[in-house]
């Protein structure tokens, strides 16, 4: 949940964006500033963070969100697919947490409605996590750390699945990254981006990339499809939005990915195949836009990509009640 | 390195614990007090914790030392045995990080000297990390953001392993738990355990387990035979201290591990085969000591174990610099 900030919310809790910055009006782009966060239930986002490092919530005993959605690494794993439960490797390359709640549904294909949603898939997911939520919430029920701090949240010591990813997504929400050097640009600081990044900005607008890059993630408001101009060739099975609606329209059609933290969150598109920015960009202007940019131009656009980071969210690691001995222990080769 | 610590850097450093127990001695017993640790280069503490957090370390990119060694979980990962590249089960179960730096020597088997040598090993270990040193040193090379800060720690752009493990050895250095209400028994404060809680360390004492869990780490100051009085059984095929001198006297030695926050570094032994605090130490009253303690005495001696659990690092998830283009990726099914 959101509340209104006030100057001095702002203040205390984001001391870095300046507060005058957002006094006013934002230039008239399609990308717009990342706002930040202020949760109304700061001991909620306490717990979803204990809950988002939680290893327990996996048949292994070594899986946690965090596992995939690394916070040291923009959120994500860095690697073409994740790899699960036994080794397995996922189907598609692992989406970036950080301002996913900007998003308009969550997964590539849009299966979840929002975070909350999310939240319960990988849990119980063979090549995921492995863990059945019924054994998920016997392990938490049987933690009295846990006991007390969903009794202080929830009001009830019974710890539910709508609970815990209720945590888990309070805390997600938290993860928006305000202030890079594009948003102060955008909030009005001239100098707060090169010539030559402004530049960038230019060729990726008037080519079309703020078409379905657009909003405070830049990315996230729509479902395109992969291969507009051109088909996209990939190995990968997964068939995007497809498989969720059944329609074939959407057929290789996927929820346009956030350019947020974009240098960090390499290898790009579902299937992970583009390893580089430039390779990305390059990719992209071929089947979306039908346009051949040069190295120059890609130069460019990747320049202007790399203003895009944000502050990450500063996290203090959390604690981890131990289990009690009636706990039911890992089971890593089940 | 440790410097000598002013009352002030205590003061600003560790505010938790109190100056002014520490200037009064100690009472006498064979478990002394845990002094805060204060680095003299604070920067290397830093590099240090970000290599410790550093997937990229593993030819996978998803195991770090934080993945067994987890700091949000007493340093341990409560597995029976760890879990490494490609599924592995490994020989022994993990011991926690926090106040190794205590101990006489590393691994179960003490085959490291000190927390440097002991860093490498698991880098480049097939059923850990499964790194070899030579590539761990090309991805580290090829980021501009580890360049910059090697150079501010040591002086050079050009990473070497003797870098990288000096400076996770200083980070290990700052992962003492002092204060433990034990510890402010031991300097002074009668109220700080209850007397339940002493009654179970005069049995402790008085039964003989002092003579090997002694010292700052209660245990950790020598190596000693699993089943003096009576065999160990495991299925294990370790052989601890025998591997590596090839002394028949040293068959089955181990060095004696920590009891430091061990409600925390579940299960027990080099096999992680006693599943709780209870089992194991019935078992070592047992093969030990050959004494079989009633239940109530059982009960006594764990209430005062869990009276050892003191401050745990408080760390910042550490951001870790985006790879470069030219970084070698991970390679998990390798």
């Amino acid at each position: 949940m959101k509340v209104k900030m006030t100057s001095l919310m702002v203040a205390l809790a984001v001391s870095a964006v300046s507060v005058a910055a957002w006094a006013s009006t934002p230039r008239n782009e399609p990308i717009t500033p990342i706002e930040p966060y202020v949760s109304d239930n700061p001991a909620m986002v306490q717990l979803g963070k204990k809950l988002f490092f939680e290893p327990r919530l996996s048949m292994s005993g070594i899986i946690s969100c965090n596992t995939c959605h690394n916070l040291s690494r923009g959120g994500t794993d860095n690697l073409v697919t994740s790899i699960g439960h036994g080794w397995a490797a996922g189907p598609v390359n692992a989406p970036t947490v950080l301002n996913s709640s900007l998003a308009i549904a969550q997964f590539w294909d849009g299966r979840a409605a929002d975070l909350q949603e999310q939240a319960a898939g990988p849990i119980e997911a063979d090549i995921e996590m492995a863990m059945p939520h019924t054994l998920a919430l016997d392990v938490l029920n049987s933690i009295p750390g846990y006991q007390d701090e969903f009794e202080q949240v929830f009001g009830s010591r019974e710890i539910t699945l709508d609970m815990v990813t209720a945590a888990i997504a309070e805390f997600e929400e938290t993860l928006v990254t305000p202030n890079s050097r594009f948003d102060q640009w955008l909030l009005g600081d001239d100098g707060a981006i090169t010539e030559y990044e402004l530049a960038g900005y230019q060729l990726f607008k008037d080519s079309g990339c703020t078409a379905c890059h657009n909003g405070a993630a830049a990315g996230g408001t729509s479902f395109q499809r992969m291969g507009i101009v051109q088909a996209y060739e990939s190995t990968s099975p997964v068939e995007g939005r497809y498989s969720i609606t059944g329609d074939d329209a959407d057929r290789f059609s996927f929820k346009v990915p956030t350019l947020r933290n974009v240098e960090y969150t390499y290898p790009y598109f579902h299937d992970g195949q583009a390893k580089t920015l430039e390779e990305a960009t390059d990719i992209m202007g071929q089947i979306q836009l039908g346009r051949h940019y040069t190295e120059e131009e890609i130069d460019k656009i990747v320049a202007f990509m790399k203003t895009l980071t944000g502050d990450m969210p500063q996290l203090t690691l959390p604690m981890l009640p131990p289990s009690a001995n009636e706990t039911p222990r890992p089971d890593p080769f089940r």
